[in-house]
């Protein structure tokens, strides 16, 4: 039986967990799967981390104090990074693959930024970059586009990709609470960051979506030129309306197609869609294409052990002589589809001070931009003011670049109490 | 760029779409995936056969009038068989696998039945054997079984993977429709043959989950030894009970554990669990592991697009150089658990005529088996005649078996209008 052996850099959460694994499990792979994989060196800054710390007694043998001694050890076969950010995984990973070895990553910023240049590093020393943890943790989305749909044309990929901001709004949704009552809960159960601007801005999701969208449709994308939008503008109101007058509820996609557009926003999902099933801090991923028209995964997003299982799967993978086909082959574009060239249902949230003729003004603003009303709705919020006076306006389906002009006419009314807030629904 | 060389054998509703997919896409996989894959023979009995006598029209010289002219055709790597059934498809097989080529196929019924003997033939012969289309259509969940969740060590599979009787119970639940009603709405559809008996008494969900055991635990199961029960004996009623008491809908559930468990019978599933969500028909596979708690995928089991899109992606991946890990290694068991050893908790549907002392009567029944009573709900049936109450009583978890001699005593009670329904729950 060949030895594949293994060195790993970082171990925080993640890094501990797979070795946890990989040190307790060698017997077992042996046994079921033929094959022998060594964890043959540990290199992370501060060994008696936290979550580092009980490896480091049981094996403090494996630890080594430069990187280099990882990078360079002609034994090794596999090098599995887990320190996370961009500048200095980037340089280790390069240093990696100039090694001719093989790298196994979940950092998906690393990879939204700098995928393209790495796998093309990757193809000219014979090495191959594997990345399941990268996108929905324990989900196996990136070996089910890179394997199994290549006779299927993948037309689309629809998903929830963040799992704090999918509790939050699930929070919203089911609890009645408000963004930073949820927020609050996601931080104290340690699903959310002190910080959360990265998952509930919608960076995380872009990261995500930008990675897939390489993936299925060969993409080349910058990250910093898709549009996102993130959920802290979000109401539990806006929840109410969703569900009561749309029989929907309100999500954090993230979306791709092979038209090239790209774009992570809240949209309207109705109630009886896959993805409006997926609660919690789980993920979820629906692949749309003409042959088999949906497929949907779900599963936890996130978590040191669902994310160090899709780590172990890859280094498994690897060792077989598996890989990812995620080749920069011919199809690469550079550019993305101008996300105000896209053609959505738009609801509008309008709060209002109440008068004659408010109907009157922002549908004369509407018609100036071509923008026909589908349908209009209006209720009583229960925690808004009583001079306050909230409704909904669904336009019939247009292009985004239209629909934003005419609301930054429309924000200038006098009766505006605050911007109107768009959901958008797919057409 | 190397050339692989496929013989096709059926062409009907799956095959003539493999062909199709082959012969029109076979410059984009060129260019796409660096793959040549050329189909270079078919063999069907019926060239003029509703199914294939577009292709065969279109590529007369690729028929050939002998099965051996595919099998021993040197230049063939590949043989695809999609004729179904056992015997002859069996003998196929076998010839492809001893003739040293790889062996494509959709057949459930003969990898149920003899796939440990394939299995072994293939490693005998250095061929592999890939099957991504006998389940689940296009959902990807061999090779997820097979290569992605080798780090998640899955504990269960719960699966609904019958279309057919998903489309019936869908109807039956949602449009309240009688269950000969929802099978007439899907044979007109095309959903369901003329004889359904294979998809409705549970025969083909099992030989799917007998595949789904093999995979996930290496257990070597003779299909005819799990226990199957159908969906003809659940009514309109029951649905509606299902929902208004116990907040759940009833599927037609496949299950497999690692303690070697494995049935097909109907479950009651709670509403907001990712099974309740799968509908009409779309087959549902919940996977549960230590690592990732549950992992929930979704997908069209059925259709010739469908189908095929799983079949030409086990085609590259062969082409490839993949291979599905299913050689019948050390952990081949012989028996699966008993099924009346199994705990469920258990809710029996009664219908009586009305008299005095019902409760008591069944009560000390199944006091005397030590079954102990949850709780009890009635009422009236819209459609029930006036002189007969049904009723619902659920049991505390207990013994499968002791639970059935209970009924069987009950039955025997002389208020019994028919035979009590058994719904199980997983505890």
């Amino acid at each position: 039986m060949k030895t594949t052996r293994v060195g790993l850099i970082g171990c925080g959460t993640v890094g501990s967990a797979v070795a946890e694994f990989l040190l307790s499990q060698r017997k077992s792979l042996q046994e079921r799967d033929g094959l022998d994989i060594e964890l043959k060196k540990i290199y992370t800054r501060t060994p008696s981390g936290p979550k580092s710390q009980e490896i480091f007694q049981k094996y403090k043998y494996l630890f080594v104090d430069t990187l280099s001694k990882v990078i360079f050890d002609k034994d090794i076969d596999i090098v599995v990074e887990t320190v996370g950010g961009i500048g200095f995984a980037y340089k280790l990973s390069q240093k990696v693959l100039r090694a001719g070895k093989h790298l196994v990553t979940a950092n998906k910023a690393m990879l939204a930024h700098h995928g393209t240049s790495l796998f093309r590093l990757a193809g000219q020393n014979n090495s191959r970059i594997v990345f399941e943890a990268s996108v929905a943790g324990a989900v196996p989305i990136i070996r089910v586009l890179s394997d199994s749909l290549v006779g299927g044309q993948v037309s689309s990929v629809c998903a929830i990709l963040n799992g704090t901001s999918n509790f939050i709004l699930t929070k919203m949704a089911q609890e009645k609470c408000t963004y930073d009552e949820a927020l609050h809960r996601a931080q104290e159960l340690g699903f959310a960051e002190q910080d959360p601007t990265e998952d509930v801005e919608g960076i995380d999701a872009r990261n995500k979506i930008v990675i897939l969208a390489r993936l299925a449709f060969g993409f080349d994308i910058n990250p910093e030129s898709v549009h996102i939008e993130g959920i802290t503008n979000i109401t539990t109101e806006d929840f109410e309306y969703a569900k009561e007058e749309l029989n929907s509820t309100i999500k954090l996609v993230a979306f791709c197609n092979n038209d090239a557009a790209v774009y992570v926003c809240p949209m309207l999902i109705p109630k009886n869609n896959f993805l409006a099933s997926v609660n919690n801090e789980f993920n979820g991923i629906s692949i749309w294409g003409e042959n088999f028209q949906e497929l949907g995964f779900t599963g936890l997003g996130a978590g040191g052990k669902a994310t160090a299982s899709s780590v172990v799967a890859d280094i498994v993978n690897v060792a077989r002589g598996g890989y990812i086909n995620c080749s920069p082959g011919l199809d690469f574009r550079k550019s993305i589809f101008d996300f105000n060239n896209l053609t959505f249902e738009h609801t509008l949230r309008f709060v209002v001070r109440n008068r004659m003729g408010i109907t009157a003004d922002y549908s004369y603003i509407l018609k100036k931009f071509n923008l026909g009303i589908f349908d209009m709705s209006q209720r009583r919020y229960e925690k808004e003011m009583q001079n306050t006076l909230p409704f909904l306006v669904t336009l019939e389906p247009a292009r985004e670049g239209d629909v934003q002009e005419a609301i930054k006419e429309i924000n200038q009314l006098d009766f505006m109490v605050k911007p109107v807030m768009i959901f958008r629904s797919f057409v």
